[in-house]
């Protein structure tokens, strides 16, 4: 976190997060934001979506990170538009943030724009950059119990990947509890049980996300 | 993050965190501040540590967290002193928090302080609490390019405990890539690598915290 005045900006980054919705709408783009702790699999998310979807539609990636370009470089490889935000020590992206990364994106020949925000599971639910669904990756190995600590992020999102099940011999993880307790937070929320390693409930959450790009 | 004036901020966090060094040390309490991703097993380093100190000093512990007492709980049953903070929202323990806290615990009656942070690797690392020592738990199902990605915490810290080594066999990560890269942020960081299930590496780690207790 900057120090910085940071009064009314959460009203300021509503304004530009409505004229990204715009910029957005009339390019008939469609974004989703992607949240998660550090390491729950963000980036193998991004990689599987396109590697999922790319032959139905066309996609285009935002990469945020403090530091570094590790992960646009991976995305890359994909063949791709990519851009990546570095942050410099912010802990979430914000509005102003998108609306440059926009401005470098060839945004007419995109339909699916996927958005990898900064790892961390609390003030990225406190900022809306103007994305038409957010999603939040939860991992097995972080535990059952987040929803409980991380209360706002587990009830702001539309949809919620539980990725790393391959794991679920080898960790202390209750899939039942979980997901009740995901559901007493949020009774809207859709959940993907998923691997990005062995590729399992991929296809379930990509069929999902395709749907949802034509209702917008 | 709420919204308020954060301008100066740090300056002022800085001044109540000497005030807290200066009541730790009065008290004869040496502090230890733990950070980490949500997950990576903060809550259990901490028992492990209980178990492996408690019949050479006297333990306390400050749990930090959004939201819930889940953790305090649990501490508690180990029949030591324990404080819950709920942050309300902020993303990171300030030295004010801390203040409250140690004003709520018996510190004449306590050697070894472990203070948890809240489950975060960006901001948690710009605030000194007034504590002895920084220490960060990375985890392996985390990846092993996290230090390339949130360089400011894994600079800051004294040592670095490498949690949930016995999932090495199922996951991507390279031990050697990632010592490396850790050194090269930061040439002073002791690394232990544990795991907090089978109890690997607790000694080694229990073992360099209390010979730091008596360097203070």
């Amino acid at each position: 976190m900057k120090i910085k005045v940071l009064k009314d900006i959460l009203g300021a980054n509503e304004q530009l997060a409505a004229n990204n919705r715009e910029l957005l709408d009339s390019n008939k783009v469609f974004a989703v934001n992607i949240m998660a702790s550090p390491g729950a699999g963000k980036t193998s998310v991004v990689l599987q979506t396109i590697r999922a979807l790319k032959d139905k539609v066309r996609i285009g990636v935002i990469e945020g990170d403090i530091a570094s370009s590790i992960d646009a470089e991976t995305v890359a490889k994909e063949g791709i538009p990519v851009v990546q935000i570095n942050t410099g020590g912010e802990c979430h992206l914000e509005a102003n943030q998108l609306e440059n990364a926009l401005n470098n994106l060839p945004l007419a020949d995109i339909d699916l724009l996927l958005i990898e925000n900064v790892g961390n599971l609390v003030c990225p639910a406190e900022f809306n950059l103007g994305e038409h669904r957010k999603v939040l990756i939860a991992s097995v190995p972080e535990g059952d119990d987040k929803p409980f600590k991380y209360p706002l992020m587990f009830n702001t999102v539309d949809a919620l990947i539980l990725n790393k099940i391959d794991l679920l011999p080898y960790v202390k993880f209750n899939v039942n509890t979980f997901t009740k307790t995901v559901q007493n937070i949020n009774s809207k929320v859709e959940i993907f049980k998923v691997s990005c390693t062995t590729g399992e409930g991929i296809q379930a959450w990509a069929k999902w996300l395709n749907a949802q790009m034509k209702q917008r």
